[in-house]
């Protein structure tokens, strides 16, 4: 059971630390990365404001909490999670409230500046007027965890959804997917695993060619006949339960099977189309097409765990079109990148403040 | 508001009748489509059992209630929701449950012969004895209906959803489709209206071709940009509700533009492999592909109401391969297919009889 905190009460911890003369570190920077799944908040040191980070970066605390997408569980609920998680991070590292020089907040669900106003108007009730704070979709720092904080280039994220998210150093941005299985995310991994259920009901129905999908998806999910997937999918409608079936496509692929050959060759199109749309859209590749650009590349979907490598597939057909494309697969989590973020913001205004000074 | 009945008391009407002398009249028929949207119960005389229907079959009484499908509103309203309905008919038509001879009740969701027999169980408690029981699938009605009660050929029955399923004249059956739309249903009015707001979204976020869609539906949901059909799609994810904006497709399509036509294209071709996949399981074109079969088209997509007329697409395109093709658009609905199929069984049971005596 989660523990329910009445108002404020949550950094009671400040207290005791002030009178047992603690709490008197390093300033700090709080990143979040908010997801459905779960939440997380890390907690970095502001290091001197070098040009290069040290690496890895440094890591003072990180916690981890439920879900925080206020779509899913509600705004209060969400909020909860959230101050929840803050305070345990700043706990951990032996820091209160006053030490924090920034908070970057990214969530799932942030999509419209009314989104980011609402919550920014609730972070800055909860720290100090002098702290800065920055709002941003999952996406940001999945996008900063690749490129430690610079905000420029493209994110790809295929794991049970997927969404290309990509920023101009001027900032405008641009996105392809990410709206959910029934407005086509088919490289995702529900998509890939819809595509083989759809596959397995195909064959067994004379619709389509027999595939080694029907053998290995049944005894996956334990059935006797694909008649059984129909009662199956509707027990539960949850994308990550159908999502979790991707390695038995991948291991059919390996195995040789066309079918789910297809389905992984497909797949590599729509994430690279999603990728392609969002680089032509910024120009990130300049106006020859040939400029370098980072693009990030984050999720299970995309991960070179395998012989049928699918990340390797999307970048190579993503160079085709454009060569100066820079693939990074981040080193850190999406919560550092949030933190990373904001480091670097502030690293540009200090840098700023002591050419004017 | 429905009007809630204790056990028993929805038959109180045939005492009234018993006592006033009525309810004498000729032998009758029930015959029930239950579906997901509402449930018809027609009640038809035992007209003398010559070797053709008169055109159109006589019609005693008909009733109209809810949904009776057990998986969506559970197995206690179902059977409520069918046992009013035929009270109604019943006592519309001036008989007594002593003038049934048979009752044939093709509901949506009866898959196994395990629904089968509970359902036959609970109406066998309603029904004297020798009333005879058919318990079907509500995609055997409206096969049913093109037939005028035979069971032989094959039915494609084309709306929200969309199912093929065929009978050989020794009752050997098959379908194809009929998973829902997760597991690819794809030519079903879901399927196409889907496939339509996800050309929007391609569209407008650089993945697709420009289409004129976007505009049309845009205007239709009465929303701005295409991202927020992201919102109207959570929203409220019915089935029904998407697949609404076909005629929008339609219009598209009939306009001249590209993308649309080519949802309708492809949605031509699952509509007509369904169909090929039956045919070709059952051998209902014979050994030598060429022998005459029933087709029933059943469903709003395949109305022929449009220039773009999709039922006539699918015929051309089954006939290429099965030029034995007959194609049927009943004149009556699956509630009277449900009775005439019955009135088949008790025809053929009667001419046994005869030769026999």
């Amino acid at each position: 059971m989660k523990k329910r905190y009445r108002n404020g009460e949550v950094w009671d911890f400040e207290h005791e630390m002030v009178i047992s003369g603690l709490g008197m570190g390093p300033e700090v920077i709080l990143g979040l990365d908010g997801g459905t799944t779960s939440t997380v908040c890390v907690c970095i040191p502001i290091v001197p404001f070098t040009d290069h980070l040290p690496d890895p970066p440094p890591l003072l605390a990180r916690a981890v909490a439920g879900c925080s997408n206020h779509n899913s569980v509600g705004e209060t609920a969400a909020r909860e999670t959230l101050e929840q998680v803050m305070a345990e991070a700043l706990s951990k590292s032996g820091s209160t409230r006053s030490a924090v020089r920034a908070v970057c907040l990214a969530v799932s669900g942030v999509n419209h500046p009314t989104d980011q106003q609402r919550i920014l108007n609730w972070l800055s009730a909860i720290f100090p007027s002098h702290v800065q704070l920055f709002v941003e979709n999952d996406a940001v720092a999945a996008l900063a965890s690749g490129t430690l904080g610079e905000l420029h280039g493209c994110v790809l994220i295929a794991g049970t959804g997927t969404i290309a998210y990509g920023f101009t150093s001027d900032r405008r941005d641009a996105r392809a997917s990410g709206a959910g299985p029934i407005l086509g995310d088919w490289g995702s991994g529900y998509g890939i695993a819809a595509q083989a259920l759809t596959a397995v009901i195909r064959s067994h129905d004379g619709r389509g060619p027999h595939t080694s999908l029907v053998c290995r998806i049944l005894q996956e999910l334990d059935l006797i006949s694909p008649d059984e997937l129909i009662g199956w999918t509707y027990a539960d409608p949850s994308w990550a339960r159908i999502a979790a079936l991707v390695p038995v496509v991948i291991t059919c692929a390996e195995a040789g099977d066309q079918v789910a050959n297809k389905i992984l060759l497909d797949a590599v199109q729509e994430l690279a189309s999603s990728v392609k749309a969002v680089v032509r859209r910024l120009e990130l590749c300049g106006k020859d097409g040939e400029e370098h650009f980072p693009l990030v590349m984050v999720g299970g979907i995309l991960e070179a765990n395998k012989r049928w490598d699918i990340g390797k597939e999307v970048i190579a057909c993503i160079s085709k079109d454009f060569p100066g494309v820079l693939p990074i697969r981040p080193k850190v989590e999406p919560a550092i990148g949030a933190a990373l973020l904001a480091w670097n913001i502030l690293m540009k205004q200090s840098r700023r403040d002591a050419l004017r000074s």
